[in-house]
């Protein structure tokens, strides 16, 4: 059993975690720790857990083998700074702390994107979880960076769920406006665009293709749809370009192509990644969907969790969709 | 042309009723107050508003025939006993401070149900606007109470758009949260019970009524949805009942009684009011719908209005419903 | 190894039921029946399953030790008729057929509410699965019967999803008319009466309780949220009517009661039931939630597999909750 | 008074032109025409319409001044084909039939985009309503194809309400399937390429520029938001290029440029277009929204038909939005 704890536990990310993790057949969750709510039983915060876990928030982490930090964006190098987490404790970060500056002391981080690094993971000791934002168009763009195709500006629109602003309640998630409300933020001008530039050159493109990447808000709580385009490069025909990413996405077992065009639903909930990709004016067009709270953040951290302790990849994360 | 102020001037009820008043062919809005956003242009906060107005938030009332206010619960005494508004400036207040108790120095406040109290509106200087819930339920039963036929106790669950519960961001207004979901608030002591219950008796019942009122909160924005049962009294016939309400109506020309099954959305955006009657198990069940924003709150304000100015009643509120 | 199969293969509940069964460790599914899509694969019809089954729908229902009929109501008898089961084929049926009127030829089904009779299921060769409002009331109000303790009508307002409406699309099913609407039907006729009514005497209240039901349409997809309330009988203080409630349900393994209020998406996605209860009025109110596709459907015909086949009641049906 | 009927009374633009002329003070509904429903009261049909009208549909148009089709693409030309219309009677065409081919025998049709043909709108006898994707995304591009300023190729996203699908029911408009979901259809193929391509040359841009558009299916009722960009000539600065927007935006009573971002709900239930305007990575990004059934097709209408009476342009559209 991998003896676990989990810091920033009354987010959005924790909560779903936890909802995995009491699941997983080879997991020990230690403790969940909250400053603000210890002592406060997990399933009051998180209440569909009432019946499914009885512990209590805790101020300490305990003696884990490894700490998720489900923290806020900044807040994990705080932590590591405040505590005194041993060197032999691993660390799985969900913030974007060492996402793009994997060093901190003698720790290393590598970008925990499986699909990407899959055997780097497996015998790293920290790992930075990758965006949610950033997981969907890198899915879309993995197999052409992978092959130097991307040769030419890169088009994104991409809408996400609410869940993506985290738990805060703000202007732009309270019910009244953003029910049945569509709005754009950060145009061109979002924090994952490094993240996702820097994955598509380690992944094996010579080129640092500029992306033009307008993200929107939707009116729905779980998920994000992308829709990607870039110029081919004119030498793989349709098939053969299909056929590159379906031999790509092969030896992972939660990334798909459809041949048929996909709906956001097919994944919501689920640990997966649907891909669907089509040919137009000289561009190929991929659509590109995940969960953002599972593929985008917690089930993707398990994901690498599995790999970290040589478990099978899929270990506690073959979830019932909710397809409705 | 009727000069008017609008105190609260960045809530919802306030946002409403500017959407409503800039459109009346016989009101001049003279000052919009709001302490914390004196010198905000209006249509900044109220989105929807661009080009419409050009009016900025001020910090003091000027000089109206007619002041709104649109407070929240309880700070309409205390903006009273810190304003020294003229004797001869009218008042409509939305919120709930003159409706059970209508008193305030000379001041004296009707109740402004207009369709129980239209002769008295007309000549009133001072109307305390009904309550959203208040309004759904009274105009399910008004026609019974006046006829004195609510003789056992009342049966009733109605369900709330997120509008209801204010501009505040908060967790259950929080879009993760509403969003696909459902839930219960206040069971059978919800505040505005002695307000119905006052009214139902001064309509006519001779006796006051147990009402058992579950409210709930739906995952939608605007309108109130009201199922409400109550033993007949048995002498009248069902098309008698139907009849009895609809001559109730007759001289009110924003409710109806419609013959077929009703939904939330053929009244929303407008202030209209429908009713729907069934009879089943002994009992009368009346499904009753309309506009929190409008039809209980602003619009109904400005029926008032209308009343007390000897206007048209439907002046400036033949709104174009949404209808989706 | 169970064998089974699916009848109906295409719909709402055959849908749900192949995502619990795909990952259930001790089912094999032999066939999904559909006459009218035989040689689709089913993740073309089940567009969320893609990568999870090359399972294509079958014209046939081979030789399985359990089918289950997900056949829309009145078309189990139909099916029986036409097919020739074999005596030994054991038979969880989906639909109403079998609720009250138990017997078809030699085969005889056991309502199969797991939570009044797991001992009668656990032997059982065929089932009636209960109807998704039918569930979620009966959980609120099975303590009480079991005491003989429902001795006044009962009041009831529940509202439901649209998945509980099934596929075929129509006017109060599409989305224009659905999103952000509430509408009420079947007002106090709905057919789930009955099997309500049957199955709180045979849980053992001495009398057939009226109930005043009203269910109403959601805007949102999955889940039941019922609002109940009779008359207490007196005798039992409020915190002895809730212990009374924990103790009825200490055997069941899904069924909890709550502290605190509930809201609907606390069950959502998962096989649980949620109660709270409360006391007004001269009334004990509770209200009880569950996901009428999976506690409402084919979540608790799994668990009646359970049952029957000697597995433990869980088997398959910790699924992960969607929460938002 | 303008004597109108309208063809294809029971769809949704026929509704929500009923909702708009019933409240218009020039206009005298004659006849709502339905083959399928005359006969039947069109409050019936178009239920919010309770107590707003006694019209019942009729088979036969009467003899209008003007007749509206509200008919679905490619059925205009079947009924002038079969109907003798009166070559004095004038036509506003709410399908595609006439946008791109603007001859039928004797009658021209002119191009009804108020804010490119306002004049030509004036004196025609015969009116191709714009579509409304088409709509949204010209009011983003208009300015600079009037200054010639469309010299690179345009990429396009928006995203539709579920009310652009019309209102037979089907898979994509179910609520099941659309709550909470999103999809994209007919991406770089969409019908209205031509008719967006064509107007762009017409306003003065001297090329045709290729237009990238990828629509989306939102899970939303009403409105379309459509985010764009287009490489900037890069001989206006940013302040220049809004100030040519504003320019050519201040003739239009219902275009306004936003200073600050927008979100849908700001226009839907108006007849209102809002832009926004931000230069980023080279490109000149502008966000545009309408209500599609309003400004897209109903209330584009009416406005048509303000101008080619002689009517103050806004004369029954300064529409109370619904904000919420």
């Amino acid at each position: 059993m991998i003896n676990v704890s989990i810091a920033g536990g009354t987010g959005y990310t924790a909560g779903e975690l936890l909802r995995i993790l009491l699941r997983h057949p080879e997991v020990n969750i230690e403790s969940v720790i909250s400053t603000t709510s210890a002592g406060m039983p997990v399933g009051e915060m998180h209440r569909d857990l009432l019946g499914e876990t009885d512990m209590v928030f805790s101020d300490s982490f305990g003696n884990p083998d490894l700490i998720f930090l489900c923290l806020g964006h900044g807040l994990s190098r705080t932590f590591l700074k405040e505590n005194n987490v041993p060197a032999s404790c691993r660390i799985i970060d969900l913030g974007n702390d060492f996402r793009n500056e994997p060093n901190f002391g003698e720790r290393e981080f590598v970008f925990g994107l499986c699909e990407l690094n899959r055997e780097r993971i497996r015998k790293a000791a920290n790992v930075a979880n990758p965006g949610c934002f950033a997981t969907t168009i890198m899915l879309a763009l993995l197999p052409l960076a992978a092959n130097n195709l991307l040769t030419d500006e890169i088009h994104v629109h991409a809408i996400t769920g609410s869940t993506g602003a985290g738990k805060r309640p703000g202007e732009t998630t309270h019910f009244s406006y953003r029910d049945n409300n569509i709005s754009v933020y950060k145009p061109f001008t979002h924090q994952h665009l490094t993240e996702i530039a820097n994955t598509l050159t380690s992944a094996g493109n010579n080129t640092t293709p500029q992306i033009n990447f307008v993200p929107m808000r939707g009116d729905f709580t779980r998920g994000i749809f992308a829709s990607v385009y870039t110029k081919g490069d004119g030498e793989l025909s349709a098939s053969e370009m299909i056929e590159l990413y379906k031999a790509f996405y092969a030896p992972s077992p939660f990334v798909f192509v459809s041949d048929k065009p996909i709906s956001l639903k097919e994944v919501v909930n689920s640990n997966k990644g649907l891909l669907h990709i089509e040919f137009h004016n000289g561009y190929i067009h991929i659509t590109s969907i995940i969960d953002n709270l599972v593929k985008g953040a917690s089930g993707q951290a398990v994901q690498n969790m599995n790999l970290m302790y040589g478990l099978e990849e899929t270990t506690g994360l073959k979830l019932k969709g909710s397809a409705f």
